[in-house]
């Protein structure tokens, strides 16, 4: 069970410049997209790094939800260069792509797939040093900074899938709460959702003494572990605070109580699951995101057709909770008296469809679209989406309850209509 | 806010001989107590080396509450051969001894009062790199498997000091419940009021965002920098777990659900005061611990006058918390009604009484010595400690309350008597 490093606090990302210099950083590499880089985060961190003398170089092409050609390009751009450190100011994406940036920079052999995860890749040990990363998240959603994770579409599979490993964990997250101010209305959403989930599914993942197989050897254990006493604290809590702020965080931009909260919920949870893992909602989510067809969500300026992350992990969350409940009902029970319901006179047995039902108000209140055929998806893509769900086994298997092809049909057929 | 690797489960001791093997380990020092090194956790550790052929040398000389003298001895001991891995199986005195030990053999120009806290030190930051150590406590108390810190009775000024930094931080530890089994009754009682009282302790420390000076320059930030929104889950979590099993730890050795959670809550209650730092409780057991006469502790096998650290953290608690409570009523309150306390009806100015009543009958239910007259000392004696407190500014400062010299001698002479 490992943490992390995290600064917390209104304005910390003023700092950095001190810090790259503390740190003797003679060239930086500062990872950022399009959009953001002519944003207050990117500002500051540039206004800082003049400040204090830091020579860097702007790679400014991250894509928003990344793929392997992106994270080439990423890798491309830091390979030809020599960095000392890594600083990457963004949401998820930008965090990813800098965290494959840095590794692969770092192991020039390598090619594409040694470390991606196996089946998919070869998912081979890294072995070398990595060269230090500061990561600014701007988002309060996937807690990248507090993991050793990196997603992306892998477009020839239209599957999400990733890299994971202890090695490629920020040195430091800078979390300032005043960068979420930026977020539009439907990005705090879903970033936020990203945060409901990463609690529900680490809190009501596989106990970390009940995983198969169970190497002997501490090398070859996974990062997602299964649920465990400092993983539960971590869920729980960013669970509670979830419940009280993201209404408010979403609806007023400018409730700052409200979106830092949800900021640090983002790093508690990110600290939870990126020991005790998620489960179904994130395994399914990856062909959700990957075989988009034409839908584009609001609030998000790209040139592309997305499923924001957190949404297609919310989407399958009510038939995803109801079905797992039978296994630990004490705990699906208390996250939905979390997320308001009255649970005082609930049998244990009605615990997966009271969470159910709690999820679909919850999301109704918060304007979510109504299910997967809101954004393009009918009964006859639910093979496909079953079939890109097989592989992400690194996630899939530690839910609670074992899951046959055909049980993730029926929560992709459930998951249509949510209301 | 930077937290700590722990492997925790039963039997995981077993596992340390592959760990080495897998850290490519050539000459390790292990580290641990004459008490202890035939002891179950000590021949577990040894039978796992033997099994993977892991090359090492036993130091079983560390002092139970260390010394400036017994610090050197360690340190002597490991400059004068070049392991490449420290293992320290032991309470608090044996994790802090091999933590200076590795520092000072990985600076061999260092003299021993370089990194010693300012003003009785030197306080230098520290530059080199030291060798991994993993951590595998055997009591419930100091949580120093999780922390930067490392502390001795500095003989000539009869009072505590110690050595914080960061890179003395263990690189591993591992909690293994089954060693809590080995604790004497008084052992489990103290190293559970350290746990207590480091609860306490950070969960009412001065807030981050009010300690002063506030450096710029964050490499100039203390490792104990005030109560913070990660610190007070752990805080909080770790005193509702000592609420709830502290007690039948104590009294049944073979209860192994007491024991082993009182050991996870040391971990937790470590994390969340090597953060935000402890304050009046410790600073003034070190000139308790310190001056100690002719007081021999139960239970404590030792050639020499000692109050175990736990106990003479816990004696002035009731004393300190009812001067702390008009700082932040709402906290001592909560930590009242989490020890059982019926906060229903009491108003915020009687905060402070109210937890230092519910302290007074957790410490006596406990059959803890009657204060300070107990363990030696009289009303003559309360100058001395006084002057001992003044010197430990890294820790009293972060009491949310400021305090004179009055004050400190009203809060000893207060807790001469408990009952």
């Amino acid at each position: 069970m490992a943490s992390s490093n995290i600064r917390y606090g209104e304005g910390v990302t003023r700092e950095i410049g001190m810090d790259l210099q503390n740190m003797g950083a003679r060239n930086v590499c500062l990872m950022t997209d399009r959009n953001l880089s002519v944003l207050p985060p990117v500002k500051t961190v540039l206004e800082s790094l003049a400040q204090h003398g830091v020579n860097h170089k702007v790679y400014d092409e991250v894509r928003v939800e990344p793929t392997d050609a992106s994270f080439k390009e990423a890798i491309a751009f830091a390979r030809k260069d020599s960095f000392d450190v890594y600083v990457a100011v963004g949401g998820g994406s930008v965090i990813d792509t800098c965290k494959a940036a840095n590794l692969y920079a770092s192991h020039p052999e390598a090619e594409f797939l040694d470390f991606v995860n196996a089946p998919i890749g070869k998912g081979k040990p890294v072995t070398g040093v990595l060269k230090p990363l500061i990561a600014v998240p701007t988002t309060a959603g996937t807690g990248s900074e507090t993991t050793g994770v990196a997603i992306f579409d892998f477009e020839e599979l239209k599957a999400k899938t990733g890299i994971a490993s202890r090695a490629i964990k920020p040195t430091l997250g800078m979390v300032d709460p005043l960068h979420t101010l930026h977020m539009p209305e439907r990005v705090a959403a879903n970033s936020g959702f990203d945060v409901l989930c990463h609690s529900l599914e680490s809190y009501t993942a596989l106990p970390y003494n009940m995983r198969k197989p169970c190497p002997p050897n501490p090398i070859n254990r996974p990062a997602y572990q299964g649920s465990n006493p400092i993983s539960d604290v971590w869920s729980r809590h960013a669970l509670n605070v979830v419940a009280k702020y993201i209404k408010r965080a979403v609806r007023d931009p400018e409730d700052l109580e409200a979106r830092s909260s949800m900021h640090l919920a983002s790093v508690f949870a990110g600290i939870g699951f990126g020991n005790a893992g998620v489960h179904l909602c994130h395994g399914m989510s990856y062909p959700i995101a990957g075989n988009v067809k034409t839908y584009r969500a609001k609030g998000y300026n790209v040139d592309h057709p997305v499923v924001p992350h957190g949404l297609s992990v919310v989407l399958t969350s009510p038939a995803v909770f109801n079905f797992t409940a039978p296994m630990c009902p004490e705990r699906h029970l208390e996250a939905a008296e979390i997320l308001g319901a009255d649970v005082s006179r609930v049998k244990r047995e009605d615990a997966g469809p009271l969470l159910a039902d709690t999820l679909r108000q919850f999301l109704y209140d918060l304007q979510v679209e109504n299910g997967l055929s809101a954004v393009g998806y009918t009964k006859d893509d639910v093979p496909d989406l079953v079939k890109g769900t097989i592989p992400q086994e690194r996630v899939t298997k530690l839910s609670p309850r074992e899951h046959t092809e055909e049980d993730l049909t029926h929560l992709f057929e459930a998951s249509l209509k949510l209301y």
